[in-house]
């Protein structure tokens, strides 16, 4: 079985990954003690890790330390910067690095967003597996997980989670 | 237990209820003999109809009656028309549409759609539940269900239900 591209995300029932100004606020009405909707499961199938250079920074500006240092992680950026231990400033082609990455023997691949790597993934047809946490808010602005301008993609429901808040996760695989 | 103004549409995983032209073909991979999703039980609980004038038009576009003929029909517009029968062309204020409906006895009020309409009921906080059919495919492009520029609203879970051709069902109603 080869390494897949695993996208788990959240977003509200309108479909932002962020209010305006990266706000993530809305994210804490589904808090709940001991309830980590599976995340801690999920990180331990990964070992290599995609993200965007802004969600990135993101990360680190709130005095966060980037939560994959000790995975293979990729920061997807234009403009080059030097290594940081384990974490890489790629600037190059996504397919290639996906190619790479799948070319290697390891646990699977997690896109950590934010809406402009999901978007250049998607265009390539990059990404194996959604795993998406519906919020139950409508946001009515912000940063939408999906831009327009991407090719179809027909997807197989692997199950839908509905938790005690009022989350649903939902999780696809792609089926060509 | 007064009337509530439901919203019962479906979307693409990525948030488009249509391809661009109204292209509706991908709705076509959940169908399967035997199972309408609810609808008709839904369409039991209404008797009156709240839809867009582009959706209407496309639906008598296609060759079919209109659907909800015998029901108290709305459709709203911008440009004045004749009734036909119990459909009836509105141009008025949407709050005072549905402040009126819910000052009347009835069975629930359906919002069919399309986006306009829907946004323009959410600006001012009209829909009441949400039965949101999610289709098992990312279109890429088309009609986004939800656009940009409306309140934050709350929402609580209310079930959801998975079927075998991966469509999920969310049904959510407003907290405030």
């Amino acid at each position: 079985m080869s390494r897949k591209v695993i996208l788990y995300i959240a977003t509200s029932l309108d479909g932002y990954i962020a209010k305006p100004n990266d706000d993530l606020s809305f994210l804490s009405i589904v808090e709940q003690e001991g309830e980590d909707y599976g995340y801690a499961d999920f990180v331990k199938m990964v070992d290599a890790v995609i993200v965007g250079r802004k969600t990135y920074e993101k990360v680190i500006s709130m005095g966060f330390d980037f939560p994959h240092a000790d995975k293979d992680a990729y920061i997807i950026t234009r403009t080059p910067k030097q290594n940081v231990g384990s974490v890489k400033f790629y600037t190059g082609n996504l397919k290639t690095l996906v190619d790479k990455l799948k070319s290697e023997n390891g646990k699977n691949i997690f896109c950590d967003g934010g809406a402009e790597i999901v978007h250049e993934l998607l265009k390539e047809n990059l990404i194996d597996e959604f795993i998406i946490s519906v919020i139950p808010i409508l946001v009515g602005n912000g940063t939408k997980l999906f831009k327009d301008g991407r090719p179809e993609l027909k997807l197989k429901l692997v199950s839908t989670k509905q938790f005690e808040k009022g989350l649903t996760q939902l999780h696809y695989k792609r089926t060509n």
